[in-house]
């Protein structure tokens, strides 16, 4: 059966090819999305993104008890939402944190993510290609 | 008159009984309301629930000058929301902060809440029980 | 058969009533607990104070294998003693810590407490009613 | 032509004039509002507030490729908000931060706003005035 | 009866036009002050510069019990001062704190005043043109 | 009326004279008590010393109330006892701290003194004449 | 002529044997004493035990000038007496630190004692038998 | 051309499938090893691990002007290791930084590696199957 | 031979009795010192104030070497001021140092002294008076 | 059988008995080593001393898996060595952690040891006879 | 052409050669400087000392936009003066920083020199040849 | 008779010349040492260079005994190694710490050298030349 995987962009993602291009790159997230889903036509990619923090913990509700993974990109939440956390713990299914950039190489207070934890791992620094890389991760199950 | 007291829960508090349980326990949110409804029934017990942080301080905006009093459990917000404690000063009626946890014997990003300051006081670690608590609390006054 | 509880009180509350009153109210603490009895009649209600920690210890090791509960305000000691927490490890029953003052609004120091890491939970904030709150918590079990 | 310029409230703004006086003035937002525009009749001074942290960010991002400038007052968020640090950052118009009161005389956590350093400058401690005094900083350009 | 606003600079701001100008720009300052008293010839405008704290807190002593505001940027010595603290403190006029560049955008020490809390409030980022938003602030009164 | 002042040492005090002479000096506190009781005839001055935390709470609760001022050198507690700083807070009469050597100038964990904030003042440094002082400065009221 | 060797056991070790027995093991410390002093006929191995910080400390006083050495274990007051330390260094005879577990490896509150620099050295994590191990240390003098 | 990748494995990664198995799973290494160089045949995978820091470096060097990229985990040094991040910026070839487990979800010391700012990005927390992962990040490029 | 003792007064001293009165009083110093000399007409009492940092230590510097001892009441520059420190160590004569409020019952920032350790001792707390203590202090010797 | 221990001797060890005489004493390791085993026969002790940390984690992957225990000196590498942790949590065989000199008493960066979690316990402050203890301690098994 | 290097030195360097002679030897400045001056015949040395914090900024501006080079001691300042700091970057000459004694091994607080940061390099603990050897790196351009 | 001077270089200095030129410049430590060498014909620079701190070590005991001098740039172990320290305080000649860069205003967690209190005093800033005025200073003895 074609296994579900919901990807999640948290605040200021659905800007991603027009905002501070040396850091996220020019590809539009759209863009790399069409072109992931046709490299991986076996899998079902589910979408979702919000600024709101509490809409993001909907969603990980929503879907994390019937996915079979979740590719979590929390944006600026990672770094100070609790929540979210508890989110990724009350559901069931793995989660994998995934940056575009290399937040370790960046300010002091991006440095740690409260996310992490709760999930199985992380992946940072690839650019949008992070998002192929936690899609295989999740795949090996 | 019959006092009028509302509860506001927080993030994940929706998976109440589902989620966690050896933490959380097994009995669903509703399912505790319905028996402290009927335990005091001289009590109007108004409940909100919502995930995002805006919601509840829009809550407590809106029941905070005419209630009685504020149960409010905030979740993972407790520990970094600047903005419900803000919430909290600025209405008239007292709030309780009620945990169904022991957060202090748990991770120690929750040792911290920055709710508490702007409630009459805290109850934690007594399980769902804890809601109960604080509205004999709130109704000494 | 009747239920055993403890309370259990630390440095400076026998003065409570005649000190700091804005912060610890008028009451003394004979007169709360006569008051206490009378309410749950139902209960062995033990009473215990002492300034110094290790009579603390002593009280806690004395009541802690055959009482149903121990309410304990271990007053300033909450903040600075590992021993009183081993105490409460050491012994079978639970123990719910109690302060009159919410604690979490007033010095820096006081936000920490040792000693709720080894209790069930706490109850903070609501005066002298807080003990009988912390009565109906042990009598739930 | 006229300049556009957007002020963007956070939570418990909606609440000035009414909560603790002492600290944020009598005076409501709207009447401010007011006031300002008859002030500066030759400025379009739009307006918006929420309570949720992921609306700001939204706003921020509606507004901030076409406006000539943001004036932003991001309340609790401020010291707490990597994701609207980012939002500023993603867009193009200049932002100044306001806070009526002055926050580095009052408690430690609102002494260090992490939104400063994606804005042009900041003004604080002037009351509702503040914003008049960012208009200015803003029409300079 | 003309209003007496005593602008009063500290370390280095006596080279200003003049050092580091993709910081601080590259008009002098008695350019620019020349430019504030033409633009507000109702004002009288004190000025007074010097490199040693404790010459600063003479002239905060001086002008301080007389004058109808101080504007106060007082450099290098912001992050380490509590003498000059201590002046304002002691003196009966408004201060307004001014600091040409965005400090809290720069090195770490520099994102902490001590001076802040003696005064109203703080204006910062805004170039030379946040002597005028201060200005502007004290004339208010 | 004669005054009433009442000394209260702390731990290890008992052995001054015999300690570690080059800090504490080679006088017994009885030998210097003697002296100051002949110095100061018209004063009655209690004396009290407990190695145990406790007891000087008690001792502090005894007289607190009808002495004209407590000298206390409460020792190593000095730097660890919130219970005693409560005793003190919660009697009525002043209390001034000594310290027979200059604590600041030795280990750090003795540079800070939870006691001090519920005191007049503090003394520290001049050896055992740091009680005369204490006296002289309790004696101006 | 034979040593004299004190044993001072702090709170909480009365229950050793008793008391969370997957850390301190199922031998009370009775039964363990006998077996030592029938180990050791030929030294003279005094015992005390208090809960009472200050009656440890009365202890070291009354025996710590004419012992040959003291082992101590003072359980939760180890990572908190600045006054036990104190009296260690007051009186003349060598001290051994011991605890029955591992603390380095156990809380965080647990890493630091405020003891171990009064005394000659420090044994943990090995049982019981740390304390025959402090034995033989003293008695290589 | 076919890609040059070298592996270079920290302390204590030869005893992988060995040592704690509940952490780092129960293949080898060297099993591992050879099922990636059979999936990706086009590849030059080589590989060296030393338990001694300055041997990895020797290793960063030797192939770090002339590979197309390595893939560093580099087990315990990655916390401490200032030389190890230095050797990395000083060659030329792009580094990802890979762990096994999800360092960020254990002990406090191993949730910051010196070693990712000087990596293009971290892969932790997906067993063996983050070299491959590593692998696939690198032949983007 | 009469002893020469020399008060150096710090920052804003010199508005003592006209500054924030509920904390320093309403007595000018001249007037204290009037009162002073008078009661100590046997000794010598140089007088020396300034604002500037680098002046007091030029006192210091002057004084040091021939006085029978230095009171020094650095103000704002003992929480911050190294060079003071220096100079007291520099010089051969002894230093008491006076606060006129209990400093540690205020501000965190003042809870620190640089210049204690250079010192005797220190007397703070006791309004002007804390000056005739240190006298006695002084004349002791 | 007879037992095998390793003694595992770190860096600088080598010098011990020539070096700072006063901390480490005059006797060295290998004068030291044929004592012990002169005072052991019947045990079969092993020895080794590096001063590179990876030759260190060499040897107790080489011993640790056979030997019956391990006598680790980590010397200068105690205080930073996650490897040497992950190595000793990697073997079977108990460890025990031994420092000749008291390093709680020392510097500050002496005071903690990231291995000692590793070990069943650790001794220290006795000179080289901490060496006999520990062997004496792991007889006991 | 004769180059010009100006020598500045702050607080409590004029008592070098009498102050603390462990620390800072039994030379005084000016034996120094003359014995300097001859063996650099070449050089035109400046001079300039002073204890104010202040007038140090002053000599540093008036020479350091047109001699070629400033040698800084900059004594008890350098650990606190963000002022200095600033100038050394406001003026155009490169600047080295000498200390007489090795800080780095002194008290903590003499540990960070702000003023680093802003110089070519730092030179300490060779007494004051390390003036000499200064002077050397400056003429290298 | 000629000076023995010992030049040890830690990791990756064995790059210089060919790494991050902007920071170490371009001249290879080979081509510097050959005309050190001829600049200072009458001394005997012997030369090592390793990436392995413990071959660092090694080094120092080797040669720390009977050189005149040693010249040490610990590389990226300079920051964090307690064994380099107690090798340099083991041995009996001095040494000098030299850093190429200005360490200081480089990362934060280059700031801090453990080695610097072991060494005579330190070097940085100025470049390959650092290791000639190590040279100096050593020669002046």
């Amino acid at each position: 059966m074609a296994k579900q995987i919901e990807i999640i962009n948290g605040p200021n993602l659905n800007l991603t090819g027009r905002r501070e291009q040396d850091i996220y790159g020019s590809t539009t997230f759209d863009q790399y999305l069409d072109k992931l889903r046709r490299r991986y036509p076996e899998v079902h990619i589910g979408f979702y993104q919000s600024n709101v923090e509490g809409e993001l913990i909907n969603r990980i509700q929503a879907v994390g008890f019937s996915a079979d993974g979740i590719i979590l990109n929390a944006g600026g939440y990672s770094h100070t939402s609790v929540a979210i956390h508890d989110a990724l713990k009350a559901v069931t299914c793995p989660a994998v944190e995934v940056h575009i950039s290399n937040i370790f190489a960046r300010e002091d207070y991006r440095h740690h993510s409260l996310i992490t934890p709760a999930c199985r791992g992380i992946i940072a620094g690839f650019g949008l290609e992070g998002y192929a890389l936690a899609l295989e991760a999740l795949l090996q199950d």
